[in-house]
């Protein structure tokens, strides 16, 4: 309907054709743009030509109809392909076919489009064409079936079972079983019933022209734009419906007509190592499917390989030594021109090489730490880029032992990959099992419903953990995260029989005592020992992390209280700690006894007996806190959870419980059953418990500041105040602070300074920045609880209809571990214009799960917070994700 | 030291000044202005003169001290008080003193502030002269001492304590225990005892100099403004520190000096019933104190009313006929002045009449109805100022049976009075009995530890709730509330026992049978049955409301949807439904079960086969509020509670459940436990349902809209969508409703109209209202969920520090009950804008708890939403708020 002026209608590569490259994957497609670039440096590409995005749109425009200046355009293309070709083969043409392939190629890849079409030209005349060239009639009829029947499946839309269905009968009325099986007269036999298929289903012939042919598929490559999974990605993706996809015509190569052909796939470097050493395999005489079916075994490229492996055969190297000298020249050159190690798909035909495709090769953590600072070491990329290369998030891989690849496993159930590693050990079903196993040097694996605050003792004496409810965010995956240890949540075809000491998974039950091993970075869990790798954390991991460190940006912090997990953070290469949870203390050795009495006292002067118990305990604790963090920032939280959480929930601890505190079992049934609470997230926690009970808060500074007092380096001291959600509640805590301090201060004769901020943990909070940054020194952004409250989301809650909801759409990504920018982000931000606002220097954090995302980190980063704080096992990953988002803002900005 | 320019010092009242009332309350304050303009009126007022409120400020900058100026001014004050009371008594004077009250008075009423100084100006020889001019030497001295202790304690600091001690060990000393029982002398000797006090506790002796006297005790009531208890009570109340309070120092006149002098009360109407008839009592020979120490009976005013209650003695009518004929002149002075009903005091000293002071009476909601229409008819005042003069909150008396105030009851415990009006009943414990006793026609009262949906019909077949836990916004009070059944919620000292069938309370223990009353106008619980005033919604209530609702502002929908409460609704004025919560119908009668075998179902069909079970019942009950509400609109909200709140907890229950469905017990166990959540409230609820059983909506949909189309007026009809968060949750419900909708037009040939639109009830949804208003045609506030989300506040379980967050000034009030302006309020004042913006013609309306609340009406009001929707009960109040914001707006609006 639009007749709009189209731009300049087909960009041909190869053989003479000038370089368009320059017009970009914007205007050519991914594709397109890399075998154009491919050929405009020389290397010998099969020669083609690209109908540009534009043109997509047009299609779209024009109600799914080809524009009339691309159909007469079309012809050129052939011939341009056609005379670079140079063997006279022309399209249609009965005794010298060419055929073409016609794939699909938007700005990025994406799925949902339709990708490819191989063997587009042969029909009933071409097909003998072909037999009597490549001397090989089986190949031509094979490669005839097969165009139909992908022609039918992706361009005419037919059900591929249909196909199938009748090369299945035709194998069993042959009686045999593989295709390869089958011969040129069978095959000749099958392209007829395939035709009769096509007709019977459309209700039109086979098309039997080349041109119409080419037509369709184009068409139907555009079409496949719209297609609803293709707009469902795009929606998720941000990518705008104008883009359009481009399409690539390319002259069909066969690596399948003698001995002197020959297909083959390499790296140029080694994927799983990083090593700078040619990896790949070749098979003479076939074709690239062959190579992935599996039906022949490769041949190794190299000499070395092959004897490495001790493998029969000629490498390419031994046999095809000219070509594989052109190979390997052309590997260099591709390395320097992408400044990156390529995976390359590349065709032998009668002794002529051609290059299919190259990419960035994919490759594991290891390598790819490797490949990056050896190519700084070879001048080939700047430490800058080498920061920039390395994915942040498989870091965690080298940080964790995983399963040796080549071992055997036996999967019994799956959940959710909630803490990275492997870990394997005896099945333990509580806390108290799991530490007297541990005492006596057995390793064990903690298996439970769910956990709660009662388990981090068992979940630190064992090497991992395992549940059967809750997800990514549950308490066991967020505490195993801290801790470094692997965690599986959310099996949930697990059942654990607490009275029989079982584990049923499926048909298998296991007792108490018997091995498993789980792996926490696919959430599988195995029966038995699986052997594992030892991470190595080699030089270059510290050599990166120095160049990423370099480039400044956010800082680095831990979450982390307990000396072991400081340590690690320091290790680690944080810079300070930037939430301290001093609950987790109370839950250590003989210390839960002080605080259940507390909490069971029914009078100010009873709890207070209680808190003096407990002081000397937190005041160690902080000592030895600030012992391994000397002067760096320590930014300690006061008590935060319900106190619920700290009593107990079984008979036998009740019994204990009430003998050892004089009452009665039913009493302190009573005030336990007193203390529940039907939304505890929502509850008495927080500074709500600082307000209601003063005394606490007044031990916990008491410890901070006495340990301070006594500590050899004075600590940066930050006191922070969890749950606000007003500037009044703020203020009434700060007073207790401040008066507890001056007291502590006029007992020793001496002061030192702190600061005191709070969480920003309640939209309320947010909201209210401005008045709150009036009586805080800085703000830590909790963005667990501020998802949780800002989306009405529950995290122990969510893991039911959380993976609805991704599949859905509604959510990207979880948004426990990647912030929901434009809900919580906007919170955040807001909160952070509202804070400074009040408060120029107000400084600024954030101390959720999402403080070790990589995305969650850029966007935190471009806010302009001062620093992130992380599990200690996850400050890497944040380091190096900091120093890309510095990286990325410099280069945003004008220089 | 900043020496500033202070205006015209003093403001003298009475005798010939000027009336100065028109400087108004911000200058005078507002018992001063009151005074300064009943003497410019013409009333016989004591003389006094104003110490103006910037002197107050002058007051704190000078570092406490009083302005020289105001010392140098002081003596003409008392000059003009002097010459006014015209009887030659001099300040000071030992043969005629002059005394003096001092008052503070702010420009409002505000507890924390220094009161009164009576008697000001006697000492060691003014008490002298007073006793010989009014012969009667034990009332000077009982003055000089009630002057002593009063200055001591509020003037000086002293703790009161020290004064009652002594006069207790003085009584003990002569064996009497009534302080009338005192002799001249002994008071002598008692005046001697407080200056020895005085001194002993101040180092200085008592001041003897009436001038120093008044120095010191105009800067006391200038140092109370920066009391804490001023400060706090300011900042409550957002009144800025700059106000000030100002000093009236006025005559003191005596109504104790003989058969011509007397002191009394009056209302110029009954402040009970609202009848205009002069209403009050007196006391001959008496001061004002004894009126209210009870120890004389006072006498009536009126001879009428002495002889309806059959009194001896003679009324004021009868006794001073002229001073009561000149009082009566006074009376409709006054109220033609005030406009309005007055509460008068006022003294006969020595046959000679002074007012004292007159304020607006505080009345009884069905005085202040009466008053309202009668003062309209009387043509005193405009039906906007009766609309305007009725406080809505009180309209709730009107419309409940309360108890009999004269009756006696015995309180054996006390919670939160939860939802209005009284009831009494024989106690049931659980929902089952209550229904099976009231089906025999007891009256019964639910007694619970806490209610949940299953005890719906319990509630229903109840005429009263006690909880034992719970808020104000419970489920028991937010069900009865909107039930309008009387509860008592959170009376945390009963202690039910399920077992023994018994309620404990102290050392009373009840049977389940036995009779109590509850008040849930103030949660008392009382033992037996107390006698109770049914509710007289008389004429004026009709005439009031029909003014009201002509003065327009919001509309007023209810939260309704069993007919008997759409009903009540439309009785009450509403205008619409603006809540149909559509899981309340799934409790009646034989419901739960097709319910619970949906909510067990183990695969689609499963859950589609017992949702067809529900869709005839769902269809009848929508059918049915159609039928009642006709052409209004109705908001009906899909399925929003989790789906564990409909199964059965108890072990019973659960036998018969997996009975019923030929299940096992272990299997319903499992599936519950499954069910289970940590957080309920944010947990698999609302849109959330319908995304993972969309069938569940689609059951829905269904049943409205074929019972729409089959109502005889076809309904306004709005279908609403809990829990969104995200726009793309909105987009995906709204294809469902959409697409069963075509599908229930197709089948009856026929369609309507219907919107579609959601709840606004999480912080993320505010903020992206304006995404959300692109797919939604209108938006309901739901401000219960909002102030849990924003505030991170579980109403449930906020009740154990609610009160501590009140008394300590982080909520002026809960927050559940009157909306958070500056943190929840802002989020529905982001997201009127926002979503606004993004759709012009967006309908807004909110029905959280707090569209009944006058305060949050008001807010919402303000910020031009189009209605609200409360309980039916609470109606009347919200169109009499609605109406009151409506005319204030109004008025602040310039014509």
């Amino acid at each position: 309907m639009l007749h709009q002026k189209l731009p300049a209608l087909l960009h041909p590569f190869g053989g003479d054709a000038p370089s368009c490259h320059q017009l970009g994957k914007a205007h050519l497609g991914g594709k397109g743009a890399n075998c154009a670039e491919m050929a405009g440096i020389g290397l010998p590409v099969p020669p083609g030509f690209i109908i540009p995005t534009p043109l997509c749109t047009a299609f779209a425009r024009a109600g799914n109809r080809l524009p009339d200046e691309l159909v007469a355009a079309l012809p050129q293309g052939l011939a341009h392909i056609e005379a670079a070709v140079g063997t006279g083969a022309r399209f249609g043409d009965p005794d010298n076919p060419l055929l073409v392939s016609v794939r699909s190629g938007a700005r990025v890849s994406m799925p949902g489009m339709m990708d490819t079409v191989l063997n587009l030209g042969l029909n009933d005349l071409t097909v003998e064409g072909l037999a009597q060239r490549s001397g090989d009639p089986r190949f031509a009829w094979d490669s005839y079936r097969r165009f139909v029947q992908m022609y039918g499946d992706v361009v005419l839309g037919l059900d591929h079972y249909l196909f199938e269905e009748a090369l299945e009968l035709l194998k069993d009325d042959r009686g045999v079983t593989l295709d390869t099986a089958l011969s040129a007269d069978d095959l000749r036999a099958l392209v007829r019933t395939f035709l009769g298929i096509v007709e019977a289903e459309t209700g039109r012939p086979f098309p039997q022209d080349p041109g119409e042919q080419l037509l369709g598929a184009v068409a139907a490559v555009f079409g496949s734009w719209q297609s609803e999974r293709a707009r469902v990605y795009r929606r998720l993706n941000d990518i705008p419906e104008d883009w359009g996809t481009a399409v690539t015509v390319q002259a069909m190569v066969f690596g399948n007509m003698g001995d002197d052909s020959a297909t083959g796939v390499a790296f140029t470097r080694d994927p799983a190592t990083g090593e700078k050493r040619i990896y790949g395999e070749y098979l003479v005489n076939a074709q690239g499917e062959d190579v992935v079916a599996g039906i022949r075994t490769p041949d190794h490229l190299t000499r070395a390989a092959r004897e490495a492996a001790g493998a029969p055969g000629l490498s390419m190297e031994e046999a095809m030594p000219a070509v594989f000298a052109q190979l390997c020249g052309i590997f260099e050159l591709l390395e320097r021109h992408y400044r990156d190690c390529q995976d390359i798909e590349f065709t032998v035909q009668q002794g002529f090489l051609f290059i299919l495709q190259t990419r960035s090769a994919k490759r594991t953590a290891r390598a790819a730490l490797k490949m990056a600072v050896d190519m700084v070491e070879e001048g080939l990329i700047s430490t800058e880029e080498a920061v920039l290369r390395v994915d942040p998030q498989v870091l965690d891989q080298l940080l964790h032992p995983t399963l040796d690849p080549a071992a055997e496993r036996e999967v019994i159930a799956t959940g959710l990959p909630a803490s990275p590693g492997a870990a394997s050990g005896a099945i333990v079903l509580d806390s108290a099992e799991a530490e007297r196993r541990a005492g006596l040097g057995e390793a064990v694996i903690l298996v439970r419903v769910e956990t709660s605050p009662e388990d981090i003792a068992g979940m630190h004496a064992a090497r991992g953990i395992l549940t059967a409810r809750g997800g990514m965010t549950s308490h066991a995956a967020v505490v195993a995260r801290g801790m470094g240890r692997p965690c599986v949540s959310g099996a949930g075809s697990l059942f654990i029989d607490a009275e029989a000491r079982t584990v049923r998974a499926g048909a298998v039950t296991l007792a108490e005592g018997d091995r498993i091993t789980i792996d926490g970075g696919t959430g599988e869990v195995m029966l038995g020992e699986v052997a594992m790798v030892e991470p190595q954390l080699s030089g270059d991991f510290a050599t990166l992390m120095a160049w990423a460190d370099a480039h400044g940006g956010l800082k680095v912090r831990a979450n982390a209280e307990t000396p072991a997990d400081c340590r690690t953070a320091r290790q680690f290469g944080a810079q300070g700690i930037g939430l301290a949870r001093t609950e987790h203390m109370f839950f250590e050795g003989n210390r839960i006894g002080p605080m259940r009495e507390m909490i069971l006292a029914d009078s100010t002067e009873a709890r207070r007996s209680a808190l003096a118990k407990l002081l000397p305990m937190q005041r160690a604790d902080f000592g030895e806190l600030f012992a391994v963090m000397g002067d760096l920032p320590v930014t300690i939280r006061l008590l935060d959870p319900p106190l619920h959480e700290f009593l107990p929930a079984r008979e036998a601890d009740f019994e204990e419980l009430a003998q050892k505190l004089g009452l009665s079992v039913a009493a302190v049934k009573r005030r336990t059953a007193e203390l529940h609470e039907f939304n505890p997230m929502l509850g008495h926690r927080g500074c709500r418990l600082v307000i209601t009970y003063p005394e606490i808060a007044e031990m916990q500074v008491r410890a901070i500041l006495e340990a301070a007092l006594a500590a050899a380096l004075p600590p940066s001291l930050e006191i922070m105040v969890p749950l606000v959600a007003t500037r009044r509640e703020l203020e009434l805590v700060r007073e207790i602070i401040d008066r507890t301090a001056e007291t502590v201060f006029a007992e020793a004769g001496r002061r030192l300074s702190y600061l005191v901020g709070t969480m920003i943990e309640l939209p309320r909070a947010a909201l209210r920045a401005d008045e709150i940054a009036e009586v805080a020194e800085f703000f830590s952004f909790g963005t667990n609880d501020l998802t949780q409250t800002a989306l009405g989301l529950s995290r122990d809650d969510a893991a039911k209809f959380l993976g609805a909801y991704v599949d859905a759409g509604i959510f990207a990504r979880d948004p426990f571990v990647t912030i929901d920018r434009e809900g919580v982000g906007e919170f955040v931000s807001l909160a952070t214009a509202r804070g400074r606002a009040a408060r120029p220097g107000l400084k600024l954090g954030i101390c959720g799960e999402h403080g070790g995302d990589p995305d969650s980190i850029a966007f935190v980063a471009a806010l302009g917070l001062d620093y992130v704080s992380c599990s200690p096992w996850r400050v890497p990953v944040a380091r190096l994700a900091a120093a890309q988002a510095a990286l990325r803002a410099g280069a945003a900005r004008p220089a």
